[in-house]
């Protein structure tokens, strides 16, 4: 991407956090950029471009901040890497909540636009995989369709406990706890004795 | 509540469900409810009494539909009852829609708007707290703290699979049965041999 285009993504994604998809307008948009609307036209189409260039960028950020490497161990133990790629998306730093607020109500508005929808399934999808995949490297005994089925739990269950945390019926310490507790929970693997 | 009172609040939750919580208007809803928005001003004082008392409505019919007697063995065996507690959230019809799109709408729109949090805490504690009763009494060996974390995860899983649903990222049978296997791995205890 180049870097006006960049600019304006990442100034989507502030707008988003700070007033939701809904208080998204090209005109504020280009404002808080600092560029033209005609500019921004120029790069995404319409709306739906912004939007879908938008969701991609908060993916990517994720990634990134879910794989620092000065995390303990995180690149020996895959137990560690999947526990800090879902841990690190609850963390009280200013990109995390920006970058969690921004996807919560790019989630929550994709039940109102349709037109949201094909790329945020995409989006999830692929998040569900990376995660999926990280399990399977932290516990090789189980079977690829467990595998999968546990990362959806566990990034479904991330996205409750975010909106709780950011829509304060949660505190950020509990919500972690909740979701460690849940990871020890999918890799114990007790589901496999009741079938 | 009286009558109209009720009507006004059937009529709020149709138009946030249609529309989204800042798609309602007070005039929208007189049109809705098909009263005068004085009327409406009479009742709720103002926007946020509108919307605490549809949060409540919206607690309250769910409370109903998750335990319709209808449903086997539901009186008589505590994880039956847990179950369909859960289940019964994510079921293809009008009503259970239109909730769980009203829900996820005002959770959504507290991380924006304050004034709805302390509402929405109390809500969500509320129903923690019954399920936490129904976990208690399915599975008795169990501690009053694990019962009330097992909950926590349980409804806030239940959230995230619930907008992935309704936002079209997630077919409904495959939701229920990623929570069913969730109670299943609540209820098997299996964190306790990690402590």
């Amino acid at each position: 991407m180049s870097d006006r285009r960049t600019e304006i993504v990442r100034a989507a994604t502030r707008v988003i956090a700070r007033r939701g998809v809904r208080g998204l307008r090209v005109g504020e948009l280009a404002a808080e950029a600092g560029v033209s609307t005609a500019l921004i036209y120029y790069h995404f189409t319409d709306r739906a471009g912004i939007l879908r260039e938008t969701l991609e960028f908060i993916g990517e950020r994720a990634d990134r901040y879910t794989a620092e490497p000065d995390h303990e161990n995180a690149a020996k133990d895959p137990r560690a890497e999947l526990e800090q790629a879902l841990l690190l998306e609850l963390q009280n730093s200013a990109e995390v909540r920006e970058n969690s607020t921004a996807w919560g109500e790019l989630r929550a508005s994709a039940v109102f636009e349709s037109g949201l929808r094909e790329d945020l399934a995409r989006a999830t999808h692929t998040w569900v995989h990376e995660i999926a995949e990280l399990l399977g490297r932290a516990h090789p005994a189980g079977t690829a369709p467990a595998h999968a089925a546990s990362a959806e739990r566990l990034t479904a269950l991330l996205e409750g406990l975010s909106i709780r945390w950011l829509s304060g019926s949660l505190p950020l310490d509990h919500a972690r706890r909740l979701l460690g507790e849940a990871v020890d929970a999918e890799m114990a693997d007790c589901r496999a004795a009741h079938r």
